[in-house]
């Protein structure tokens, strides 16, 4: 009789072990997931000239979450796999050309962006949602020909963050 | 002696199985919640007339988890209850007329914009933070009786994403 | 025998209790987290004259989880720490002069921005990631000496959220 209820009870000690065991590792990826989600927030403190295939840099870094923000390349690395939303709002100096430029995931376009250069307010704004495995790199990068310039002073801005 | 010791035992197993069930369903309410928010990200492509009322048809699209978008009629359809974040960038292309258009939650007004013709830079972006509940509609469409041309080739966006 | 069996058992109920009280702890803290993102939407009706130093009010409350905006102020005052992004569009009535504001968090400039007064269509946007304490406040302001003209009629807006 005691024996019998040893053993249930035993039974139910095991099957509440395994399943604290499961529990423990998804509140540890949930709290993992929840708590070091990547963002960034970069923006343009010199301004810039760039020219053809050249890479945005912006130089004033005030959030790196995740380290994933390079200034010195201009490159976000995408430190986890997740859905991420970036956007860029850049400027033209209005000295030179029109701004033609294009947000890039690795190889691929995701956005272009154009400001003519009737005025020195002149800027436009980059939106993009992706994926990203981890290493992925997303950046800004002119295209064309000409050699545009880009005003800094605070004005011109990189962000993004897992969602 | 043994009895009661048992009874005890019994009392606080009674206990831990009811908990570790509760834990169960919220940590799977948790990863559900974490696992499935819908995200979308569509750009134009192909150059766009939008006249009275018409919806605009972003045609590439390059994310959608939870296939709340549907590039057939431009419209973002909430797969979950929830808090979402929206933006759209859309192009004046510079023939016609200045782009004047709207995004709505269902027949609701939630932001205008506006783009004038002077350049084919001129464009606008248009953010919104919204509560929706499943089948709730977000979309792009046009305002007033002129018919405006929209420009595309991967300049005009339209974003979105459960925060 | 029996003894000895039950102590074991007695030790693993013990160690049970322990790790259901901890996962009890997280999941509240993760449901929490998960339930109270702060996030808000304000639009601007009334057209705006904004001079030297002054904070734009977004007058119109779409969104506000959390209660962190405040459209008699025109200031956002977080109501969790956290992550947080935020953006804004801003048009110029086209009357007066450039409009020339900034987005900040306490008394630190995040970002500028700039529109001409070319036509009733300029506009720009900010954008910014930031980390907040509780209480930190994040507006959008004028800057210099002129006096300009916003456009409301639900045109210009001010939202937000926590990642």
């Amino acid at each position: 009789m005691v024996q019998e209820q040893l053993a249930q009870m035993q039974n139910t000690i095991d099957f509440l072990n395994q399943t604290v065991t499961n529990l423990n590792q998804m509140v540890a990826q949930l709290t993992g997931a929840h708590g070091t989600k990547p963002a960034f927030f970069a923006i343009l403190n010199a301004y810039l000239h760039v020219g053809h295939d050249e890479t945005l840099k912006f130089d004033l870094v005030k959030t790196n979450i995740g380290a994933g923000y390079d200034s010195f390349t201009g490159i976000f690395v995408a430190p986890n796999p997740g859905t991420y939303h970036f956007t860029s709002v850049v400027y033209n100096a209005a000295v030179g050309d029109d701004v033609i430029i294009q947000m890039n995931k690795n190889n691929n376009i995701l956005v272009v962006g154009y400001s003519a250069i009737t005025t020195k307010g002149e800027r436009h704004v980059m939106n993009a949602v992706v994926q990203l495995q981890k290493g992925d790199h997303i950046f800004i990068k002119h295209r064309g020909p000409s050699v545009d310039y880009i005003r800094g002073d605070l004005h011109s801005s990189f962000s993004g963050f897992e969602i």
